[in-house]
């Protein structure tokens, strides 16, 4: 997965230079209590995450809404490219098990985290199964929620 | 997934022991040449594959029933412990892109391959989403079918 070629029909793409270095990054992305405090844009919550750092393994999330309601969230695992890739997919559960996604269609997540001067080049890359699921997914504020939370990710790093 | 730990609830497994050393038990599952010869129990056949062996690579095939239709289906492989472990499923398609699963449900494959003497022995896994998916492939003949393919394979290899 070291050159992931984008399908620009399925797969919707974020690209940013963050201030942050590409260590940070990586930590904040594989550690739960880190997840906790950025992964949702405010005014979510995530109240529970775990992740088992492997392939085959766990990664799970649940989401509060503003209404208190909780919406939980378990993933697989795909690779694990210490400090650089991380791929995991809501198309299957723990231990490579099939499951029907939450939220109406799977995804795949492509976590690219490159260095860049003192920064970090981040690229997450959201891989569907047709032109539907893109669609849905888009609408749904793909870029502006996953822009949200990594500035979320950048603030709460930067203090670090 | 050195250990792989069962659910008998959604899991099925075919366990054996075949006198035919591990190095070609592993290169019979990761050759399309031998897999379109042994993959299939006849009168079905195999008449294309394609494998890619790494994690996000396809393990494609397509299966031609004794009428002549044929069956593409298109995987992606999860593991790949060289001589010992193969993982791959059919709920994400080449690259990790999610897919909707040909033939009705999705699973994951596990293919362990361990030493017995001068012999293998052979352990395959199938892993459902849920207790249906389980029932239908048991009653679509996964014992038969994977017991069947697997002696085509010793016979296969046996003459090498």
């Amino acid at each position: 997965m070291t050159v992931y070629t984008v399908n620009p029909d399925l797969d919707l793409v974020l690209e940013r230079t963050v201030d942050v270095p590409p260590e940070l990054v990586w930590r904040a992305w594989t550690t739960p209590e880190l997840i906790m405090q950025w992964f949702t844009p405010k005014p979510w919550s995530t109240v529970a995450c775990e992740i088992d750092l492997r392939p085959g393994g766990r990664f799970d999330t649940t989401m509060r809404s503003p209404e208190g309601e909780e919406y939980p969230n378990s993933g697989c695992i795909l690779v694990v490219d210490e400090g650089s890739t991380l791929v995991f997919t809501s198309g299957l559960g723990p231990g490579f098990r099939p499951q029907i996604a939450q939220g109406g269609f799977p995804f795949t997540a492509v976590v690219r985290i490159e260095p860049d001067g003192a920064g970090t080049k981040y690229t997450a890359v959201a891989i569907h199964a047709d032109e539907s699921a893109k669609k849905s997914h888009d609408e749904m504020g793909f870029h502006e929620g996953w822009g949200a939370a990594l500035e979320q990710l950048v603030d709460l790093m930067k203090v670090r």
